[in-house]
């Protein structure tokens, strides 16, 4: 048993941009040498999410729309007193979604399924340089 | 310290069918002969989640109700134009809910609380042939 | 590779009572004496939840808010046929915001965000005493 660790960087719009991590992800599994066990990934920040989608066009833009009816960006925000940078739904997104997301690897390869990606969500209201840590535990 | 793997298959009717695995769950732990460590149960699938609920008549309709309300299933949906399966909102309430999750389990069982089950919530629009992905790692 | 558990014990106000507990989750991490790893935070109950937040006061009202249009407390659930205690808002909240959270460790540090809390969200409609079940893994 053993453990790896690697941080992930990359630049996203914000404004809900979803970002296609797995193949970065698997690559974190494949350079650890370890073959079955658990990867956590997780976003440092309270402002985006990490969750699994169909990566492709339709649903780039209907997850966005769900966001908007669950959290809309223009009512008014408590949080909005205190920094006045008008990114109260980011935050109400972020802690729905949730921040982690762990994924069994069994001979060397994640136990996604064929249509499912790992997907980054930046839910601010801006573009941000972001990170993800992944950590690996296993055998 | 070790990893145990076992996939359970099920057959589910869609629609939101939930599936209490909780007992099929706490088999694997037991099979494991692991008594201190993690439980993390994976959907490999776009369509489908895992969470827990008080598994009981009443909340079987109510949570449906409440995916209902989140993405309803007679709005538009951009992924349709993709496949024409029509199951839009099955995938938006399936990256909301989340694929995973990870349950401790002390003294070779499962710390879940005396009313709190693990479900298996299928949001595709029909039947189907599902797995679940059980990673144990512990000592 | 070792493992390390620990329970926390804490009241609630219940409500959408939302409790700051990164001090204690980090104080855990720091007993365990493990530097690399996962620490996974579980609620064992069905009307509370798990999650992170930027922990200050416009977002302790603004994510109560938004739990009221998720689930609202004031419309009919099939679960208070069953049990009369009025908390079916507490139980669809709870399965939705999930009751588990992994945050990797590193150097014997969390990896979250600077802004970022971990928080304990009680749904259930009134005071009660509470546990969080806390188990490290890693070396």
């Amino acid at each position: 048993m053993g453990s790896y660790h690697k941080t992930l960087s990359f630049s996203t719009d914000g404004n809900c941009d979803m970002i296609d991590v797995t193949g970065q992800v698997a690559e974190v599994v494949e350079a650890s040498g370890l073959t079955t066990g658990i990867c956590t990934v997780f976003c440092p920040g309270s402002t985006a999410s990490v969750t699994t989608i169909e990566y492709e066009g339709g649903l780039l833009k209907d997850f966005p729309a769900a966001m908007d009816r669950l959290a809309p960006p223009d009512i008014a925000y408590e949080h909005h007193l205190r920094w006045g940078d008008g990114n109260g739904h980011s935050h109400i997104r972020a802690s729905i979604i949730g921040p982690s997301l762990t994924i069994p690897f069994v001979g060397g390869s994640l136990t996604l399924g064929t249509w499912q990606q790992i997907v980054f969500c930046d839910f601010d209201n801006g573009p941000r340089k972001r990170k993800l840590e992944i950590l690996l535990l296993g055998e």
